[in-house]
């Protein structure tokens, strides 16, 4: 048995939209190319997380065509040809697929750490710990390993892994069978799922041989899975771009916890330890701002006057003035502004796709 | 008895600074310079109005020396000289007593209405002929005029005049001997007010002959009478500047109402018919922009979603979003953005005042 570590991979998943971050997202500077916790951009800091489990030039990035050349901008550490680009996006199960394709055309020994793009993950050790440790176990017992968060609160906007018997490692991580998987569940749920003490949350990160997840193509998309084999066959040849962009015109638009981990019956879970965030909205991203007496998280120039409960980022040159006002999200970048009630923060994609609908506001979703 | 024209003058007293609208206003562009309520500056609109009641010709300006070039930028239509300027703000009775003296040292028999900048007065005809009216009364009475409008509503913002009884009068305006002054009232006070049909709100708008204010400056302000005797004296001397200089280091800083027409005997009320509205805040601009069926004043391009009752202003490229808030102000420039509750909006000082006291942010005031 090897560490892990000679034969493993990091593809870090970088194909959102990230419409929650308007007025700061847009088309064209996604989630992932903002830098909304840390002043790098989140690709940046997760790209240099997973420096701490495999060197550099084992770390891909698997994004669309229109995003590669920001995403290599942002990356001068990473091989510029580890960027791969899908022809668009088509959710998680064909990216994981075409990655899996292309790395086993070259050596289907790989294990691969697949990693989405735009988490928050401040304990580095402990994560890239856990991450190597779930690759021991992904080649051992040749399972799909997916990587769960011991919760610290129950919450509703995330999907939760129940496990079942604990499997026996020698290592810092614990790991268990999975027993099935829990979509977002209402606040009652949550909390009886967090008292069991064997429930999960579902960090959307997975660890496996890649010609194991290959296999398991086979068996739950066996349409898809020819083409898959077709692209792992024109692996450096002329041929790859043709056949990459055949497999997307077939490919269903499906997540891999729906295609393949919630069906396949050699999944397990890493009890993962450190402290993690989706930073799925700007209400999200206040708990890693600095924080007032009053509750305010605030980023950039601003003055608050007999406010609470504010979460005011200012992107710009400038400054933000507030006066008396409570519970809201205030976000100005150079050309536009958005204040939204802070319990609405989902809402904000509503506003984008109304922006979009008139001729007038579109550019400012582009 | 002449019709009041051939004597009369217009002077627009535009000293203020307007703190109440930041961002827009800072001390280099003050209020009266903003276009707050049409896409003109507030003193142009002005301007424009008293052409219905004299020839441009016999409009002065009296501002501070700060603002004189720009206030002359803003009139292309006024006699560049016609823009006078106070060495610095001391309150509306030196201001007044100033230009009293200025006038009076070219004709002493000049009819002169006072004028604040930064008011709106909708129905130009009613206005001009109210003020050609009280120019008319000002000299067969040898009386101080205030310009009282009757009240739509019991505002406790403003101050109120009580009439006593009615002139005999041959034109369209009514006019009273005054009774007395009442300060802001408390709204129940303002209230009753009303009900007496008696009360008119004090729009800070005075017709009088220059020597009858003269006149009341000598009895009521004794001390500081001479040094306005001095410019009077000094007009179209090489002694003029020096005069004025010496008038403003010995001026008390006090308001014409307080220093003289609540003293005064021979004071007299128009009772104003016309719409007008001191546009103190951004809570009183909301009655002139256009509102949608949510109670929404809004300005520039905004995008409302769920959000109610709300003043926007965008005086910026770009775009401003909302998403279900209610009862805010928010006004947007190039440098600078204000949140403010609907009920602080006379708050936004307290704002500048905090603003002012860090270098950081101090230059946002400027």
């Amino acid at each position: 048995m090897t560490s892990g570590g000679d034969t493993l991979s990091v593809c870090i998943m970088a194909g959102g939209v990230g419409e929650r971050f308007w007025p700061l997202s847009r088309a064209s500077k996604p989630k992932q190319l903002l830098s909304i916790v840390s002043d790098k951009p989140m690709i940046t800091d997760t790209a240099d997380r997973n420096q701490a489990v495999v060197p550099a030039e084992r770390i891909y990035v698997i994004t669309t065509q229109d995003q590669a050349s920001d995403i290599r901008a942002a990356l001068p550490f990473v091989p510029p040809q580890n960027v791969l680009a899908e022809p668009y996006g088509r959710n998680t199960a064909p990216c994981i697929g075409l990655v899996c394709a292309l790395l086993a055309g070259r050596d289907p020994e790989t294990v691969l750490a697949v990693i989405p793009a735009d988490h928050c993950i401040p304990d580095i050790e402990t994560y890239a710990a856990t991450i190597r440790d779930a690759a021991r176990i992904a080649e051992r017992e040749q399972a799909l390993v997916t990587i769960g968060i011991t919760p610290r609160f129950p919450e509703t906007g995330y999907g939760y892994i129940v496990a079942k018997e604990a499997l026996p490692f020698d290592g810092e991580t614990e790991f268990s069978r999975v027993a099935r998987f829990v979509e977002k569940p209402p606040r009652e749920k949550a909390e009886q799922l967090i008292e069991t003490g064997n429930a999960f949350w579902n960090a959307g990160m997975f660890v496996f041989r890649v010609q194991d997840m290959l296999e398991a193509f086979q068996r739950f998309l066996p349409d898809f899975y020819p083409r898959l084999t077709a692209i792992r066959e024109a692996v450096d040849t002329p041929g790859l771009a043709e056949a990459v962009e055949q497999a997307y015109a077939a490919a269903p638009a499906i997540s891999i916890d729906y295609a393949i981990m919630e069906k396949a019956d050699n999944v397990i879970v890493a009890h993962g330890t450190f402290t993690w965030d989706d930073v799925g909205s700007w209400t999200a991203v206040s708990a890693h701002w600095p924080t007032d007496e009053q509750h305010n998280a605030t980023r950039g120039s601003t003055l608050l006057l007999d406010s609470d409960n504010c979460i005011v980022g200012n992107y710009n040159e400038g400054i933000i003035g507030l006066v008396g006002v409570r519970d809201l999200i205030v976000v100005r970048t150079g050309d536009a502004l958005l204040i939204c009630d802070r319990a609405r923060a989902q809402d904000v994609k509503k506003l984008v796709a109304a922006l979009r609908e008139k001729p007038s506001t579109e550019p400012f979703t582009t």
